[in-house]
């Protein structure tokens, strides 16, 4: 039994092994307790609905709200036009706070230290985002009931998508940077292998990490799609998110699923490296054998 | 050849090897390349020089600094009152904006995302600090040459220490809500085993990191101290350090220097993960062979 629990911000004292057993899904032994990090709870949120033109523009708004607030963004989540409008259409009770036809919307919440600054942090956030044209509009939550209806709004895209039908489901990340990219030569990428599907994206693009999920051309099962089309597809949004430096598993794990594309996909050193670690801390293969590795 | 610089902030796609590589001080393999995450530089900061009667009030002071500021703290160092006597005393053009007989002084460093709030974000967190009794009296830096001047008092305790004599170091941390507990019973600690020993001790409060520093009691010649009384002073501090749970070496590392005391603390547990780890990874001991482990 090792005990990691030390709570400590610096300590040089040898091999971070806690790092290694988060994430590594029961596969170096059994995580028993965690010790965590806290922070304050911001005194106030702002919370806006933001219509952007392009993923470009969405990940340029975040880099100024960032800069412009210290770093007190709680959440900032791109939901596309498409998925919107599954939300409005499949799920009871929902209003779009911000009728506009631009193509992709930001759900913008700022956690603030000071109650009192929220609102006028979040005009000056806006406002410089309209004067740098990386807005098309935006609504600011004006009381709680209001900032529920946007976080509904996002929170009920998983929902609708079930309601919409079967589709082929990416849990995907790349560098913040290239996220604009990815979704860009995502969209390409999906009509030429399965013209006339649609797709549902969403995600958090501080961290980098979309929900990027392909529902069947019109006129096929989602059946047939979900074993047979949907397959291709798949394998060629995780090639493009390869190419980019992303990864095929952002929050969700490999398990006994992806485990055998994973080892395709990732480079035979680090492959090899993580065997290496896995034989050394369970030599006779006890901790949940055949996930991941 | 491992590459290992994704810049992802979320993969889930295996074991976080990149983090054993960090702090291994070369004994897992050669670091060739990094990738850093960067932050928005903010637009201001505001420096004040506070004078506290305890480390206690010094670490309630961050917590309430972090809380109104939202996370925008980018300095928080606590000095002894000896440590900045030796400052006043040996550095030329250096002198105390705030004259007090408080035993401990603060620099705090806010580092604002918007340059006008810099100044009124400082005054209220100090106004907030004053009314709940956590400091005795504060300075605020009114233009740049004077939040040098504070910057210099804490950059040149090493240099004032060095001018002062021998002493031996101990570069500890503990959890930051135990740093108040530590510095009262480091400094029984080093009084019962070193009477009339003088303390230097400065550090980064919020990394719970402190440089604990020990002078010769008087009449005992420096060298005679470091190699005699002054092991047991280590051994004494160290000992502390490890019942409350924190760490011999915060920032330094183990190198050849610490490498056996280290494996002698730390549970039996971890130092054979660690030996695992090293074997399966470098099974010849080619990798800088004798540092840490």
């Amino acid at each position: 039994v090792w005990n990691g629990l030390s709570g400590l911000r610096k300590d040089n004292t040898g091999y971070d092994l806690k790092q290694m057993f988060i994430g590594a899904e029961g596969t170096l032994g059994v995580i028993t307790g965690a010790c965590l990090k806290l922070f304050p709870q911001p005194a106030a949120h702002a919370v806006a609905w933001v219509a952007v033109a392009s993923p470009e523009q969405a990940v340029d708004l975040l880099a100024l709200a960032k800069a412009r607030t210290g770093g007190q963004v709680s959440a900032f989540e791109l939901v596309s036009g498409f998925a919107l409008g599954l939300v409005l259409q499949h799920v009871p009770d929902v209003r779009d706070p911000l009728p506009s036809s631009a193509p992709w919307r930001v759900l913008l919440d700022l956690g603030i230290a000071d109650a009192a600054m929220a609102e006028p942090i979040m005009e000056r956030v806006l406002a410089a985002a309209m004067e740098a044209g990386l807005v098309e509009d935006a609504a600011v939550a004006g009381n709680q009931a209001q900032a529920q209806l946007m976080w509904k709004l996002r929170e009920s895209v998983p929902i609708a998508e079930r309601a919409y039908g079967k589709a082929v489901k990416h849990d995907v990340s790349t560098p913040v940077s290239r996220v604009a990219e990815f979704l860009l030569r995502a969209g390409e990428t999906v009509q030429s292998v399965s013209p006339g599907s649609a797709i549902i994206a969403f995600g958090h693009v501080g961290d980098g990490n979309i929900h990027y999920n392909v529902s069947p051309p019109p006129g096929l099962d989602g059946d047939v799609f979900v074993e047979g089309l949907g397959l291709r597809v798949t394998e060629a949004v995780h090639d493009l998110v390869t190419q980019l430096d992303g990864s095929i598993s952002a929050e969700h794990g490999i398990g006994r699923l992806k485990r055998e594309e994973n080892a395709r996909r990732k480079a035979g050193a680090e492959i090899e490296l993580m065997r290496a670690v896995k034989r050394a801390l369970d030599p006779d293969n006890r901790m949940n054998p055949g996930r991941v590795l």
